[in-house]
Order: structure tokens, then sequence, then C-alpha cells
């Protein structure tokens, strides 16, 4: 049910003590999050097809298993460990063909913008839940 | 007994929405953990000198309260709420004049390495911890 | 006549090597330029108040001269060596207390947007151009 | 004679304007030129075999024809327009399938590292050489 995904560790990737600047975890997490949209069928830009203006975090964490070097693959996957009312939780996975690397989540609301620009939160819209849960292991 | 510091939110700090590009946070909290370190007298090159090798990074996390945009100036407070055997946890809260912004935590170990550069968790050397102890909030 | 500011290099700033991952100067320029025109009494927001939509880069460039680790404190210097027609250019300057690291510049051009977003060159606003030209080294 | 490789446009590579932050180009160029070089046959680990200790940068610079959006893929194509003494230059271009997006070039040295550490140009050894005339075009 996983969304399966790669990224290549670059040079400027790491820090001086040769291994990820942790933050690119968070980088790769937002990136795979946009990829397995779009291969769902939707982006930030189709959002308001769906009723909605955007799916902002509200807290995210990783765990870090191993130091990984520049010139490294790493396998991403993603899948919906939650999908409640109007927030879902995404859970990342990242390996290397040897081991675990790293583990982190993503909670996103849904939220809708009214003529001031005013933001709140909003249901999950029924599309995008039911693409969602193509992914969803819960 | 916290450490204080300010970081400014660029223009290249922001995404398409027009606000932080979340990883960012963590880059921050990176960057004002040494800041701090530096301002208690060690810093990554002196860690061999206490006896360990680095403090990498166990967990992380962060929750979003209020979307920020560029232009806006972020004050970062920092402070110790952990100190364990080997690991101690940072907290973060980043703020504006006008409201809390966002907040984040890093637990973080300390390692020693082997001839063969193998690393090994060792318990936090007491002149860190000395150091570390005039920033905690228990 | 120039405008003057600092950096800090970060842990994260810097690669594997231990020294400034290079893209990072062309950060800085962009943030320095950004705080400049803030100085100045305008930004990003204000532009369209003056007349214009947005003043992208056309093409940048840097020349390396000492490496640079983290924990240092760079000092950036900014000025205006040419106010064209439609385009400025802003040269940076970095350096340490002990040397010169670096040297670049941004062309920039101001550009305005028609009703269907079709993006095209305009002259620099006499608005803009006075503020420039306190900066300006020819 | 080129080498080919793509970059996917990222929400997060997107500055407020929506579109990439230019920095970007330069982290994508350095990203590439270490995806060539392995392609090639060797990386930043594997030089001191070859006799030299690094490949810094003494020069870079960047044309920005078009701008472009996150969800696009960028064609990135380089070769080594100038095969030095000690230094040669690198040309990236950067497309979408509609048009010529960007421009830029590194010029990078090699260099060596003394007992002390110091750092002085050197010959470009001759077994990197037999394999960046690979991707030559004068």
């Amino acid at each position: 049910m996983s969304f399966e995904s790669t990224r290549h560790v670059d040079w400027g990737d790491c820090d001086a003590a040769g291994i990820v600047f942790y933050p690119n975890y968070f980088r790769w997490m937002d990136s795979v999050f946009h990829e397995m949209t779009r291969s769902l069928g939707f982006d930030q830009n189709s959002l308001p097809g769906f009723g909605i203006h955007a799916t902002p975090l509200i807290d995210v964490g990783a765990q870090f298993h191993a130091p990984v070097s520049h010139g490294n693959e790493l396998v991403v996957t993603a899948c919906i460990t939650r999908l409640g009312r109007s927030g879902f939780t995404v859970r990342y996975r990242f390996s290397t063909t040897d081991q675990r690397v790293a583990e982190g989540h993503e909670n996103r609301v849904c939220i809708t913008s009214d003529d001031q620009g005013r933001l709140s939160k909003i249901d999950i819209p029924d599309g995008i839940r039911a693409l969602l849960e193509r992914h969803y292991e819960g």
C-alpha cells in the first residue's frame, strides 16, 4: 500500500561530519509527499478544485537510526497512518539496501481561506480522502 | 535560564505559499544549538577535548502554531529540558513580537569513536554537563 | 556607500569537506539584497506600489578566494555597480577579519505583469532608482 | 558528448513568487557534477587515489532565461568546455520540454594538500583528464 520513491544523498546534503544534515530528511519528506499526491492525481495547484486551500503542517518528527553519507541512494516509503476528520498523518521510512536509516511523520490538516484570507480547518474533501486511502496503513 | 537568539525569515526561506518552508525551522534549531554551545564555551571542534566525538541527533520534532512570512524576525529561545546519562534534550520556541510561531526539540546523544571508526554511546562528559546545566529547565 | 551586514557560517552551511557549500553564498547574496532594500524602504511586497511586479535575476556569478568553515562570521558588503534603464547590478564582497573570502554579483531587472500574467521589462521606477543610488559605486 | 540527468523542481525549491529560488540551480549543478564524475568512475572519496585532494570551485555563474515552478522536470546537460593545466570548466544547461530555462558554469581546480594541510594547485591527473575528456565539448 505504500508509495515508494528514492532520493539520492548529494555532497551538498552532508554536513562537516560527512553525513546527512538532518533538516534534509524533512525536505525529502515534503518532496515525497508532493510526489505521492501528484501520483494520486492532485497537487497544491489543484487543491482549490477540491474545495480546500492547502494542507499545512501541524506537527512533524523524525528518528534517526544510522548515519548516511553522500553517494548513497535512499529508498523512501510513505503511507497514510491516520485519516482523521480534517487532519491526516503521513509516515516516511528511509533505508539503504543495507539498513534502516530514519523514520518520520508529518501531521497535515486541510484548511480553507475566507474572503479576508483568514484560514480555518475544514473536513478532508471526499475526493482527497478516497485518494489518500490508497496508501492507508492503519 | 534560556538561551535566546534571533533569526530573520528570508525571502528564500519561504515556499510558494509565501510562508516558511518548514525544514528551515530545523535548520534554525541546529544553528541555535551550535550558537548556544559556542556561547557556553564548546563547539564541534572542541568536543574531542572533552572526550567525545560528536552529539548526533536521535529524535527531533516540531509543532507549528502560526505561519510566518519573509521580513519577519523570529525570537528563538533554547533550553535543556532533559539531561540524561548519555543523552539530552533541547527545546526551542519560536515567536514573533505578536505571537507564538513554533516549538521543537532535539534529542542528542554523546558518542565516542574507536580506532576503527565505530561509534558508541558514552556518558555526557562532566565538563559539558556542567555547561548545559546553565540552560536547564527541568 | 556600501551596505554592510554580517552572516554567520553555520554547521549546516558546510559540506563534507568542512567548508561552506558554495550555493549558500548565493543564498546570502539574495538575503543581503532584501535586507538592503528593506533598509532603503522597499521590499518585495511594496514593489507594486512603485509600479513594478518584481526584480528577478538575469545573471549571477561568484569567485571564491578562500575556504571558510563553520563558526566564522562573514562581513558582507553590497553596492550597486550598474544602474541601467531597466536593470541593475549588485556586487557583494565577503570577508572574515583575516581575509577576502568571496565576491559575487547579481544582475536584476525590473518587470511588470499584465492582466494575463505575462511579464515584460520596465524602466526602473524613479523612486527605486533614487534609493538604489545611495549605495551606488560606479 | 554531454552528460544528461534530470532534476525535479520541488515545492520547497520555490520561493514566495512560486518560482525556483535561484541558489538551487547551483545546488543542482554541484549535484550533477558529482553524478557525472561517479558515472565516469570517480568521486570525492576516490580523489586521493588519483593524487589530488579535491576539486574546489574558483568561479561560478548562471544566466536565467525563464522562470520555472514546482512540479516541473528539468533536463540538465553537463559538458566540459575547458580542460586546462590544473583547472577545468563545466557548463550546465537546464531546460523543460518546452523551453530553455537556465545555463551555468563551474570553474574547478585540482588541489593537493601537504602535511600541514596547506592547499596548492596541482595538474589535473592524467587519469581524471582522460575521463573528463569523454564529456569534452571544446
